[in-house]
């Protein structure tokens, strides 16, 4: 079973900053990731072709990051039966409550798997545990990585004691 | 100048009790409408043909109902630049707001031209002053449609005085 | 026939630096643009005055920005049947949505055409599209405007392949 | 010194079930009042001339209900320097909060006294405070309202010591 | 009919650079004002006992400032007749929403005439407002203010048409 | 060491249907109860006099429902440095988030332990999870209602695979 | 490859009546399902323990639905790096508001795919299609079904042609 | 009797700046403190563990502190029965909103003992009014330290006099 590809597309180039925690830990994790600008108002065709042939071109989850009347999740989610993770963008007004709505509140029959807003690593390793169902070596990985993530918090604990 | 249609196009048939609304208040100012079900994500090419040809098939303005993450809006007007209507409607959740803020907050670029939760009154009555910007026929009829309502607020307030 | 005017009304002096992305964006598409601050609780007669002879004075369309308790694009829309665009502004508190919430809200049979919370260029663009229904030249420049902008983003796309 | 009038005006009949209980109020403290249905919207001119020749009309106070993206009380109050009072009325979506902001968030200069969401009892109230600061006998009246009040409370949790 | 005083209670000395813009403008119209730091939670007698002989001491309005659970305004509004007017403050968290509400929202009975979050300015002229009632002197001020806004407003359009 | 008594006040008799449950639960758990309608606004003598007297009377805990502008919880807090338990109530509007927000966000100094909007089961158990701090008895009746509690769900838990 | 199983744990039996239209598409879409009532707060034992053997169990994706504050989905997350779909449940206040924000955001290293506030369907259908990420059958059920569903909305439109 | 320690738990170290406040006025009265980084989920056996033996380990009550989807106090709080004092922490999205209701809309059986959103003092005078209700010497410490704020609000009054 080859390995399946992460897509992360995100709707300007502005949402960079945030959106590249999720590259690199989908990077860390040793998943091939390919990142795409597409916007589901100004390049809606691109982005639902892409989203139309994302199977049969080797993708596994899609992680779609749009900010205000976040559109992007939904419209690739509508061409394709892949899992589509919605990545709420903050932008300058409303605080992210507009992208959180927008992405999460799919009608039925098209699902977006929404995460927190600005929430880009969680993006990432949803992608990753996806992926992990039917791959036992990501899935050593991704508990691996919750192990260290566990003793890392136990450390700060530790040296807190030391500290107060 | 012949009169151009506007088009109502909703969601979901269960958007019809709202919607059918702005259909007779069309129909009443004599704007010929074409109505539609089409969603953004259940039938995108639907949707998204339909805009694209909207001006050419002799449409002057597109009304798009949706609830939820009421992407409906935003993707038509994606696909056209002729002036989208966005009529948000309350659905069993929140009030109506998730419907508001998906289709209201657009990015730069693609403006929807958005009314009240469950406007369908003034979704139609929008379409028809924007149709009536180049026909001073339709401009009257909304002028007297105007005295009329002022007539009938007076005479609530005068059938009041006598009642309290 | 003649080209239409838009009018640009900002609520406060203080809304200019919002605003005037409308003028910018509406003096690129080659419309001639009147621009005015006009208060619907400060200077209410100069308002409404202002609407009632909009058509008359040759205006397609009005853009009405205010901030808080933002009234003026229903005050507007009261005296006028010119489709008026509300522009909600961001004040100091309730990040806009206290004027959003003023603006789009607008009860049965008076339509106020409302954008995103400081979405001063698609309010433009809103003016624009409406005044192309009945003007192909402008039409076509919309479009074309929007096809650049397809590319603008099919740009940054590829760029984004090369720097990451 | 004659005793000044109050008006009640709201935006709509369909808000009487709500307001009437402010005129029953008003009455019962022996008040007189005056109701008007008038608009923001559909009846400016009526509306805005109420306001500024209410003062010389023997008005002491205005009272304004309305839904939605509630204008009404902001229209009347930048035509008259006397005590306008707002009471937001819910409408079928938002729960009332639309109401509230569009009427309390008003901008500096133009005051609104604004009470709570179908506050119609203690809008009258207010009402009756503003004029009792010059009307001795009216104080005493609300004064003994109170006390009224603070009984029955007592009574109640008398009552509800025996029941338990 | 002597002048009435207005009394300006803040919950906190935190809140005074707000607070203070009220001072001045009944300053500036010649209202005596009474300045006090007073807390619903910390020094409810102080609060509860200066509301009580508010009226006996010559005071025909307080305003009230407080921040967050803001209770001072219901807290002193329960214990005089006297038209209390609400300030709600905005503090580090949740834009003013808790103060609004807190304010605004008060039961039958025991109104409180709420201006906007951080509205220093509209606090002072509504209380202005009630003492001009039965003051001639004071509504004319008020009056000319107004019109002096009104000039300022068309003085800054005027200004805007050379500017831009 | 004495029992000590719980206080339940509730800001009108309209609460008491929620309320009850509150009263049930501590009698149950053999908790002496108090009950009184007390309102911070109407009877705000009474209130502030219980709280002040409420430790030497033989209370542990004070239990405080109210709705809207709740001040209920923070008037008696502002009395007392018994623990005050915060019940919001949901109204007519707003559904319960004015009465959540009036409780829980108080200022430094006063702190209000407020449980969910119409929470009353709760409000109870955590007045009885305070007296069992220094009750060893009441601490086990605690813990066996909670494994009472898990048998319950998991009873539930084997029911529901036998019926699906 | 063995079909992987989808668990639906549900926080209260009271949630049933939502989450059973999950287990219906999950059984239409031929995938074994098992059902629990396990709650984070009433049985965190149960909880934890299964989800942290739900991978070896054979589990491919777990379903969590609650309401208020819904820590279920979060809590099973945290003993597992199987994917975990947080289904927020509308309660009595709030409108689902408080169930949402408590599932959807997540801190960094723990994710829940949160689906729309009772979005029992589409928690189905994104489990399904996580299970179809490698498996080819289910994946051309699912597309099938997308199928079905842009037919069923064409007929509709159909339908509304001769119905209007 | 002994006296009963305190513990603070914080989700996540940066927290800490908050939550020190907490640990400065637990100690400032004298009350033993334990301090603990520890996640409901990123060490979910450590936090229950933690909660499960505090009562045996001489905790009289636990302050959790968290941000985003707060699950921290709610997942303590099902691991015992001592009084759970949740301690809501802004983060760089929705004010704290959402730790607000994560924290307090706990569902029947499990009670959270709420606080304002980052209102870290307060927690920790909770913390200490619980232990004091059978500590005669703490009640007598919290009540000089009302007095003191009572005298530190009159004090400040008294400045503003001279100060204006």
């Amino acid at each position: 079973m080859e390995q399946k590809k992460v897509a992360v597309i995100m709707g300007s180039d502005s949402d960079l900053p945030v959106v590249e925690k999720a590259i690199k830990q989908l990077r860390e994790l040793g998943i091939p990731v390919e990142t795409h600008v597409m916007s589901a108002h100004r390049t809606p065709e691109a982005a639902s072709s892409f989203a139309r042939s994302a199977r049969s071109n080797g993708f596994g989850a899609i992680i779609a990051a749009a900010g205000k009347a976040a559109h992007l999740a939904g419209v690739l989610a509508a061409h394709t039966t892949l899992p589509v993770i919605g990545l709420p963008i903050k932008s300058s007004t409303l605080d992210g409550l507009d992208a959180l709505l927008s992405t999460v509140q799919m009608p039925g029959g098209i699902p977006v798997a929404t995460v927190a807003i600005d929430g880009a690593q969680n993006a990432a390793l949803l992608a990753a545990q996806i992926l992990a169902v039917q791959n036992a070596d990501l899935a050593l990985r991704l508990d691996q990585m919750r192990e260290e993530m566990t003793k890392a918090v136990l450390e700060k604990d530790k040296k807190l004691q030391s500290s107060l």
